[in-house]
């Protein structure tokens, strides 16, 4: 008998098109999670990338103070390290799934900024940036700036835990993540290969069973997250 | 004949509950311009107030990096000399039109950041954060932590401008911003009294008329705003 | 009856060529209240004006320690709200009266650093940093690095405020300031035209006709402040 | 036929007793990598913790100048996104080893300084940290202030990697790490329970066979780390 | 025959009282350079000594930017290590003086700015900041918070210089400062014992002969410090 | 009757070639404090020496924070008054033994980090630093970089103290250095000459006599650190 108790997601919702300047923008919601996401393009790239023919993808999250249950302090003298964290994870999961080659002398800079963290908002900015990025590229190619895409497979990502009752579920909310023994972030392309996978026992270690169980289940809701990306951008 | 040309602002609409955690919360637009505002209660005052049976309101204003035309910076560092005459700008204007000591020694916590920036960022936030405000207040009341209301009367803010041609209009986008001789902003009192005039004078320095036909466009204008927060808060 | 109660500023004083290394230099005194100002030279521009045909000119303010009736700590690892606008407040009001094509490609750095704190330390240094500037203008000229004056016009600054009794004075001193209602400072040209209105309502907002009372102070004010200023550059 | 062509670490040495101050310290190297460990025992808890009847451990990391290829700078006025993150999961880990209630209104701060860098610094510094942290608390024990000890079960981590020729190879140095088109860390129990996974794919996306392969990959090499482990704490 | 050049300070000037808020102040003149300087009271001591029954001595220093030739950058986001070093050493000087169980748990903070530099910025601030420290002391007698004065001797401080000709010269100006081989500061008692001494050579190394004169020029010099210290303070 | 007590420093060892890719480095221990030091090479300078034909070398200190008694915070925001003082020190005493333009335009950075603290640690850095930095000319010597050493003369330092009991002692530990009245850091050359004398007096001020017996203590107990660092560079 399986230990996978749930592998459906939240309600997904990807509404586009939300700022007149970025090349590329969407709000995406996973049940009450809420992120604001741009895409926006310079035609330049940072300076350790200068004349090597390849152009960049990087990321800044943040989340607004009133976006957690209790008012959370700006970050305006200094980043936390989860925050870093974080931004890190978007920008270099972004980046494997992006020719840089292709993308030509230019960067895209990814903007995640959370209005209502309800739980897994470092997946719903992975699974909306690509959204943004998707559409930044669209419209790169009709401004004849690329010719073909630069992308090479859609790229979607997911939370799921163990709970302490040894069941796996997908998509944690807040409460969920709290009290879970395992948390895992699974950053997948369309294809089922891995692109990242974040796991931490923030109370039992977790088994090999486990992780096997946790890995199935992500591949199931991540179906879901992949459809609603692909009716998004339709 | 009057100097006056335009004392009509732009479309005005404030989208209430777009956030389930602050007490308070508002997405204010004056035409493209949008502003993300939240008022958050914490049952506690500032090292300098304590023990001295009062309130605070501060606010706090941020624009995200998208916002604008081109892509800025965010402020993780240090935040720029304009951020922070903005706040202090909307803090003290929304302290004018509350009793502190009505409010009990608690702090409400405006957060103000910028979606969109076309012109009148500031003043957009000043009367968004009135709603918020008011909104807070209310669920302080309904919840038994008021027992009447700290606020003495609306508040509401425009930017008024004289262009080269010598014409006062009222709330300039970003390009009328960007061309005015004299920007003025004025925070005002539902009964007509100032809270605060602002105005510099861009490239010509203005005259006492012009200043006069300032404050009359802007009397009329601020009719419209308070209308539409009264619309919002009802 | 006028409800103007004292339109004379207190004692002025500008005591100039304190410091022998730059261009300009006077400490202003307005009764207690003291400045230390110098306008440097910088034959560069900023950055954003590089090629661009014109000059520059920019001001930092701050006060020392002990200037204030207790201690204050000194700015040094990041500058406070209040320093910013007042800096800001000052540079903008200089670059308002200079014609910057005409100064060319060099920068003019004025310098304020309050000694004594004891009300209107930024019009003072608006004031002064005038005084430094017309003379470093006039040694630029008498170098031969300059043809004509860039400057259109004297410039001036004085605070007014409404006191609780409802009167007007002019130039506050620290006492009359912290219990003042309205507090206004006003950046004029000598020829009456408003270059900075600054009005903020610390306790009751204020009505257009005290605003109009102000304003007539202010003009009377600044006579005295104007004529000190050409005494002590001839 | 199997893709693992590498399942035995680099030699692997623990001088331990290196800092006369420490509770515990020890230099861990594997192959030429190098970092200096020391846990300090502070009879105290962060604020957070205050009262709650537990303890905490945390751990730094920092790179000397000179233990990269090329120097790099020193981390004095900012700590970058990677030394956060690295820190952030060695703390972590050694966390979900240790009864933070067994170990008292204690702290154990861990400080990893590495010396000489060529790969796999965060996972050395995680095995080299479990045997500083079991210095302390036998010193801890033996000092009477733990009755038993808190530490649930030994803990050591390692890098696997997947060559561009598709092969798994464990414990990558510096030029391998630079090469290799997936990179994961793996920090295990003795008992063979996952502690944390992090699975990057810098080049190809990799799939859930060579996901299998790593995982056998690493149980095999950790054995050599458990055991070399035991012989510096005998 | 003696290498002794100069043993004659520059013009010595101390003009007190300028600070009406301090406790104590002064303008030091040595020659060109004048730094402004005042000794402020707090009825507080910092947190390391809480409850020690003694009190404390410190400083701080600071160039205006326009004190030298070439404008100066303002340290307002850190403070450089020259500035430091200089704070450092004049606290120290003075604490050496102080008898600070007699001071009782109060704090005396003296504030160094210089106004004109033109060589010996940090003697002319220790000798400066002794008459600033003494009529602090002085009135806090008078006012009966103190009752008897806890300072041991009076202190004074000056460099002197080798120069490349092997000459000896007391209190260098900017330019024999930028040319000499040898570079020394001292601070003595006007018993003639060594509070601090620093030499470096900023050229050739010296000899035990030419340390020897440096010591005998300084004592002659300090002569006139200490007079004219005298002379301010009575 | 001499009141030198002690002329024999501390066991001191150098262990050199502890580091890859330094150019040079070693260990250098005085009793109990160790320090860690490298010597970095790269071939360009500081912007402030551009085209000027010379060479740089500079120094960066910084203590592990386990390496004293009581664990101390790693500076990473900002650098204590005390670590800029100890590494323009060290900076500067290497640079005046180093002929800057026969190094050609090439930086070479000396990083200190001390492992363990017993008093000592600038001098034992000084002492250590010229070990590294003689090894890195070794190199550039034998790679033909350089064609003859800038090195003028071997320097070494020391600190020597005054005890409460009036007797001078070399080579403090860390107790020791903790009650003298006086703590003198002498950096010599081989040849006698002194490169940097600084010295406090933390208790009584001291006499002239006292500072000749420091001077003839440090000159007899320098000897021995000039042949210990002989002995590790050949």
């Amino acid at each position: 008998m399986s230990i996978i108790e749930r592998s459906q997601p939240r309600e997904i919702k990807f509404t586009t098109g939300i700022n007149p300047y970025a090349k590329g923008s969407v709000i995406a919601e996973f049940g009450n999670t809420k992120v604001h996401i741009t895409a926006s393009v310079e035609e330049s790239v940072p300076r350790f990338l200068k004349d090597k023919g390849q152009g960049w993808v990087t990321a800044e999250y943040s989340m607004l103070p009133s976006s957690t249950h209790t008012r959370n302090r700006r970050e305006r003298s200094k980043v936390s390290g989860r925050t870093q964290e974080i931004q890190r994870l978007i920008g270099r999961s972004l980046r494997a799934i992006i020719d840089l080659e292709k993308l030509g002398e230019r960067s895209i800079q990814i903007d995640c900024d959370v209005l209502v963290a309800d739980g897994g908002t470092r997946t719903t900015s992975i699974s909306g940036a690509y959204v943004a990025l998707a559409m930044a590229v669209k419209k790169l190619m009709e401004e004849g700036l690329l010719k073909e895409s630069p992308i090479r497979e859609p790229l979607a990502a997911l939370s799921v835990g163990v709970t302490s009752a040894g069941k796996v579920i997908a998509d944690l909310n807040y409460e969920e993540d709290s009290t879970c023994e395992t948390d895992m972030n699974i950053a997948m392309t369309k294809s089922g290969k891995y692109i990242e996978i974040q796991g931490t026992a923030e109370g039992e270690p977790f088994s090999r069973d486990e992780l096997n169980a946790i890995l199935d289940c992500a591949a199931e809701a991540l179906k879901c997250v992949f459809s609603a990306q692909e009716k998004a951008l339709s």
